[in-house]
């Protein structure tokens, strides 16, 4: 099964989060795969790291939206790394219940990672395992193969009355 | 703060259930407070016992839209006294950093919770805790002084394809 969380309210990762401690609690296999943050940089990478039966990678430590020293080629680079871990993971013998593709609609969306060949990899991947793959502005063909798709719209945000991003909120 | 997952989409309790886990990482004290679900009805309720700084509590055991065998007077008495312990919260000593309100937008909707007292509730509480309420059909007055509101809205469910309720997914 493809899941998609995208649109441009909160939830899309802390949703998919939620869903791998369910997920955990039925004694599944995971696998989580990070673009753009870096280790320890949410709240909750430091619960998750103790869960035996969830692999976690990161990719591409940051989006070069917020560093613009940053070399476009090198964000592609990373995101092509972790296309390779995909690539592996459909030979490969260890199975993985659940594949978590945290931010590569962004990565989709800005064309670091090319549409048709991820489309490609998911579809086969999906044979093994379910995934889930999160963040704003999935692109469309890739909502045409996903099962079930759910757009977290912001109604209202504490920032436009002036709030900053709160610890355990935000991050 | 007052934060609201809404919506007909999926991730309005899985979000909460990602926040909890992010705001554990940072060691913060969560107060989880279910209503219409059985302990051990999910995947991540064998995970979530495991947290000594998370404290849970379950209230009206199941809707009854999902049980005609069940007296709406006695849903009604299980969801006071989830307000009971809300009242008790105020004034106790002991001080969660978060409290999650579990369908409690459900119970308001179906007027099971009168919708005045438990927002005059909330905004006592939300003083010493920041609250995040979920599920379907917040009411109109509850969302005017929320500080952030998000709606899941589903846009493809594989239900309507014909696919049945999936164990680490739903449930």
């Amino acid at each position: 099964m493809i899941i998609i969380n995208t649109g441009d309210g909160k939830g899309k990762s802390t949703a998919a989060i939620g869903q791998i401690i369910r997920y955990l609690g039925h004694g599944f296999k995971i696998c989580l795969i990070y673009l753009f943050k870096k280790q320890n940089c949410c709240g909750e990478q430091s619960i998750l790291t103790r869960f035996t039966n969830l692999s976690i990678f990161y990719f591409a430590h940051q989006h070069p939206y917020f560093n613009n020293k940053l070399q476009t080629i090198d964000v592609i680079a990373q995101c092509h790394l972790a296309m390779l871990l995909l690539e592996k993971l459909i030979v490969s013998e260890k199975i993985y219940d659940v594949i978590v593709l945290d931010e590569f609609n962004i990565a989709l969306n800005d064309k670091f990672i090319n549409e048709e060949y991820f489309i490609t990899i998911i579809q086969l991947l999906s044979k093994k395992s379910d995934i889930i793959i999160t963040g704003r502005g999935a692109p469309k063909k890739l909502l045409s193969i996903a099962d079930l798709v759910t757009e977290m719209i912001e109604k209202k945000h504490p920032y436009s009355s002036g709030i900053l991003a709160k610890r355990g909120i935000e991050f």
